[in-house]
């Protein structure tokens, strides 16, 4: 059964940008993240990408998708309105869904062959996830960093969030430590 | 050169109690938690212990200090006025400091004997540890738990955070995985 995996990188108190909305504090490792076993086993196992909309609009070119994603495939981008620019679909397809993050992760299921859909971000389609019960796996990878502010990742869970497994911490190089979970039901 | 250690243990989402004040959640674990290979080692290494008023009254019976706490070494405890009621002391010696954290850092490691000095939380304590630079090394175990809300451990960190270096990601039995940072001068 494909499971949805959400992750995302956070600084050790919890936010995925500082104040000013940068994330590059968190990736200093941006280069050679890809290569990582944990990044190497989630490209390997992901069938669909569920993103939100300024999760895809932060590259500033959307045909960046097309050549340089790690998942090169089917993408559902969460939206209130179609975009004006569309990335040239390359072996990538992309569906714009208007109608709300349980559509998008029904149809990423549909396309994902059986395989993981692995939720990329922001922080609140992550939130959504999480509160309305569609995760099954959160992989958090920690920085060393302390933004003192910024977007937290963990909000906003509701009266009720999930019990949590850990699976695995793994040390990776720079200083990264990939968190994993399974979210128990 | 003795050290100034501060560590607690948190949600995955971040908080060091639920919004009742229960740490429950946080310390299934509570019976063995003492014979992990890190808490070992912290007893070992610790030459004098800081702590909040709260962290201190949470043991409703003072006494419970004096036979029963990890460490049995100096305690030095924040406090606004002298209590009441203090623990007996056993092997013990408690030093009530109404002059701030500063000054209970600086008994501490007089009293300390070359040893670090563990400061045990709660979290104003810790943060203000952060923010004022007295913190050389942070200890965070992470919980396989959302609690949704309760207590922050990482809030009021100031304007700029130090940086960190991640020292080591260990899994623990029981879910919990302890981080190591070094605090970067």
């Amino acid at each position: 059964m494909a499971r949805v995996v959400v992750g995302m990188t956070m600084s050790l108190d919890g936010f995925i940008n500082d104040r000013e909305g940068s994330v590059a504090a968190l990736y200093p490792d941006f280069a050679t993240l890809r290569d990582s076993q944990p990044m190497r086993e989630s490209i390997q196992n992901t069938g669909a990408v569920v993103m939100g909309w300024k999760t895809f609009a932060m590259a500033n070119d959307p045909d960046w998708y097309v050549g340089n994603y790690e998942y090169q495939v089917p993408i559902f981008v969460l939206t209130r309105a179609m975009p004006e620019r569309h990335p040239r679909e390359g072996g990538l397809s992309f569906t714009f869904v208007t109608d709300g993050l349980r559509s998008a992760v029904a149809q990423a299921r549909a396309a994902a062959g059986g395989k993981d859909i692995t939720v990329v971000g922001g922080a609140r389609t992550i939130q959504q996830c999480i509160r309305d019960g569609l995760a099954d796996e959160i992989n958090i990878d920690v920085m060393p960093v302390l933004l003192g502010g910024g977007l937290r990742l963990f909000d906003n869970l509701g009266a009720d969030p999930p019990q949590l497994e850990r699976e695995v911490a793994l040390e990776l190089p720079g200083g990264r430590t990939h968190l994993r979970f399974r979210v128990v039901r």
